[in-house]
């Protein structure tokens, strides 16, 4: 089958001919890719940024935003059958570990990540298995809600907790209308009473975060940090979910938290640097997010079957790779690039 | 009547006499006070520390973990009579904004804090109201229980929110073994089913960590971190509470914080200086802890009174009050230093 | 001032003349009222259901959903000034009690309920307390939320518990689609992403609920929990919130909810009888619910005021109490009948 | 192999020689059983109550309460090595639906239940799945904690619900000193700080419970209501569990209840009757609960390890399991009969 492979880093990633993968174990699920997002992280991976962490042996095949059908299924699979329509948890768990056995999936102690560190998704095919399959509804197709795979279900987890840990009239405050700040706003409005504020530097992008619901867009143009205390009374917002994470976005956003304020960590890049005497005087707090479980993808398929959260997505076939990336990397996509068979 | 009051900064408090203070609200409480722990934070104030950020006029008579024995009350109250004996909630709070709302004394948008804004404890009596007197049992005596006012309050807040977010079994590391620690692994037996691993420098202190409960005590000695991850399967801790907040002690703090574990930050004094791909990676909080509610002090005197939770004091004459500072000062107290009358 | 008073019980409400409530108390504020909520309780009172229970002194004047101006305030009062309009939480509570320093004023030891056991609002004024006047924004007018004041809050009370236990996709089944109801439904959609499936036996009520954001509305014929269980897989339901409590709706409501699910009561009038065999061995709860909190009188004011939740309204001037009682009981009052000055 | 088998209903199990249990699936464990607990379950199994529920084909092993040593494994079995010492949740579930998702086990949609629905632990041998078994401390012995397995792990599980809803210094009153009560009893002073009042008709078994550690230990003779309101100033408790369920313990344990109280309900027999106004009027909560979960029984058996839990046993060679059964019916057995090889 063709699949797009890292073959060096540094160098260029390369369409070759692998075997297709085939069940091996008896909870494999082999899913012939339907859509396959386009990610930072695949530049990132390019760049060697990976390459300790990940361990990877080259070549191997990249994609880690996958979503299609499925083609084949080990014996002791039984939540799904050949032909369902799928979309793919980002990682392959145990099922037997402490997290895992709380639900915890993305903190099982023996995961695999296909597209990081085995065979991904920029391919005809990809094997992974029963519990990192989510059925999707009918009215759905696999090109459009890949990246919903990774980074919407990122957005996700992130903003479900910021849900969780405020009240209906709350004001919570999304910092960057990107990607991820686009899903987190949609599921902001669509699971919770929070009043959202949205802050980017692009005046294009507030304006369309407006646009799909967000209640207040602020262009962050070096009054933002006092326009979002006057809209809270002087206070500050209850909770942050900083999808920046670099820039000086986080000195910025604990300027707008209000006392015992939640400061939900997605985006990165620089350092929290804050002293100790401010974080207990106002009580505020730092909450980590790394990529929702099995059981939150569902949640967003459902919303998205729903039609609460949608995604512009520009196609690629996926012979036409290195265009994606290059315009990915120029600033050219207008939402998520989707590589489709 | 003889109150101890700051005249000036960088000079001694002087000894004086001022009139008793007078039930001048419906709920005003008079306390004649039965004992004033000596803190820290009083030798901070002397030094000028808390001048702007308090704003008080001196001059002013000192003392904010205060107990005694209710001696007037204004018409309003019902909570307390003549006679009680009480231990003070260190904020006088005004029972209508949110916060107080809430139960969330501490973040009441109009709280005076007598002892740093308006006059304190190192006194024959002092002016609180209603809603900040808590009834304590028979068995104790205001002079055994008044440090826990404050710094036994916050411990306890603190250890509590711990004991919240973690499950039996699961590994607590207590960062210092001084007062607020002290009082942190009691009501952490108490209250939960953690293990509890204390760390500090002082051999002593570890020694008496273990005597009171703690499971495991470790000397700081460079090979800490490794102990506890020894202890804890190479994973780390489920939760630990930073009692120190300087010296370091935040890097080794995270560095024996398990995946989506939880850092309590209660002490303080340098930066939380952690990348955001930390945060994200590994999905870790960072939990920040002020003074405890009213509740939970009437709560934390419910485990005083079950003798679940106990503090060594040593005894000045409120005459005495420099050389409790003194002593305080050159490490000459051995558990909390309190002035009686 | 003028008055409608209970004089008698199972005898009219008599339209009278008494002295204006003045300000006693230093927490005492009097509101001039702008609409005041006729509601079933009131006959309730009248055929003597609450004489025993209330122990009120006849005559008292009766009417406890209000709403209003600020008239007069007593000297320790910071939250509402002269002149601001205000609704009234129905209860006036100590601030005192561990309850209400909970925040869980509707547990509150000392208690007064006006209306009910002090003088209500079927008056031109009324005397509360700081603690019971929730300011409400400009674009609001009393008459049009006074009904949100009691009603109004125990449907918020009950369905924000509803939202804290479910997740987004969840269904929750609403059982009665009367003036609850109504009010339950459009805040389950305004903060939370669960399916709301509407039960009515008035096929008009459903399609109203519909018609307010229900995603799905059910005509209780018979066959209502063959339908809920067939929407939900054969499952049932995350949650079912019970505005009826009479009339086999608890019965049937049981049979429409999923293994581990929550059962909401607030309506009543019969017995819940259930094996506990049955709830043990489906895990399920059964969750009382009373009138909400003052904070969460608050949430729901700006769910008002941001046009989420409304109430459609008949308007009779105070005088007219006896035509709007009379058409209450005929059952001839669309939405919520509303005494105005 | 030795297994004890039933071969009718209303007809005595039977010792009889089957084929070895072996690995089939990749998952499979079979365990060598070091002892299986005989429960009151197991009579009502023969008395024909579980027959149309558990649609189980006659003859078939029964034994639900197993621990032992791993025997083989299948090849994807990672938690456990033969040779491990391990206790058996009583559950085989499915790790792929929505529930095993949430780490809720025992919602699984498609588990199996060894004893009563497939071949059980009352024989040398049983297969079970890598979900199912737990490893445990060297210290502890299979035939001194199987009975934890099922009884244990139910008790577990509702006083850590209760535990994680009260508050220090709160109130838990604990119907029935039994053999759930006295697991429940332990527990409870180990995770939490609540106040434990343990009623039950039988003086010994109040007597013991306070010698494990009930902090008040009442005989129901008529005056336990009164008593329990007079311990808790007439309030009633923050909690009941009620591990009894018949005989009027429901309704005495309703008049026991504290407003806002959570009435766990673990026993049964009766039914819950109960007036819906009496439900709201007071809110209270009624808390289904079923078994726990495979992660609380990984934490039942830390704290079994660290000598918190600990349960008296008497043991019966598995030739004997008639003269253990007609103990158990007898009322003879002093704590659990554990039929070991």
């Amino acid at each position: 089958m063709k699949a797009v492979q890292v073959v060096g880093y540094h160098t260029k990633l390369q369409l070759t001919d692998i075997p297709e993968p085939t069940v091996e174990g008896p909870l494999d699920v082999v899913v012939r890719i339907g859509g396959a997002g386009v990610c930072r992280t695949d530049l990132h991976i390019l760049e060697g940024q990976w390459e300790e962490k990940s361990g990877v042996a080259l070549p191997y095949t990249i994609g880690h935003e996958n979503a299609g059908w499925v083609h084949a299924v080990g014996d002791a699979v039984t939540n799904v059958a050949v032909g369902d329509k799928v979309i793919l948890h980002p990682l392959i768990t145990c099922g037997l570990c402490r997290a895992c056995r709380f639900g915890d999936d993305v903190h099982c102690e023996n995961s695999q990540f296909p597209g990081i560190d085995v065979n991904g998704g920029y391919a005809e095919y990809l094997r992974t298995t029963a519990r990192s399959v989510v059925k999707i509804d009918d009215t759905l197709e696999p090109a459009d809600v890949a990246a919903l795979a990774d980074a919407g279900l990122t957005a996700y987890h992130a903003v479900a907790k910021a849900a969780n840990t405020t009240r209906p009239g709350d004001v919570c405050v999304v910092i960057g209308a990107g990607g991820l700040g686009h899903i987190g706003i949609q599921v902001l409005k669509a699971i919770s009473g929070v009043t959202v504020v949205v802050l980017d530097r692009n005046p294009e992008a507030v304006e369309l975060a407006v646009k799909i619901g967000a209640d207040h867009g602020i262009v962050a143009d070096g009054t933002h940090i006092q326009q979002v205390l006057d809209l809270t009374g002087g206070h500050g917002a209850e909770a942050v979910v900083d999808f920046v994470g670099e820039g000086g976005a986080t000195r910025e956003g604990i300027a707008m938290l209000r006392r015992a304020g939640n400061y939900y960590v997605v985006g990165y890049g620089e350092n929290i640097d804050v002293p100790t005497i401010d974080v207990i005087s106002t009580e505020i707090n730092f909450i980590g997010n790394l990529v929702g479980s099995y059981n939150d993808l569902q949640e967003l398929m459902t919303l998205a079957a729903q039609g609460k959260v949608t995604l512009h997505t520009t196609r690629y076939r996926l012979e036409d790779f290195q265009q994606a990336l290059d315009d990915l990397d120029a600033g050219r996509v207008r939402g998520r690039a989707i590589l489709v068979p």
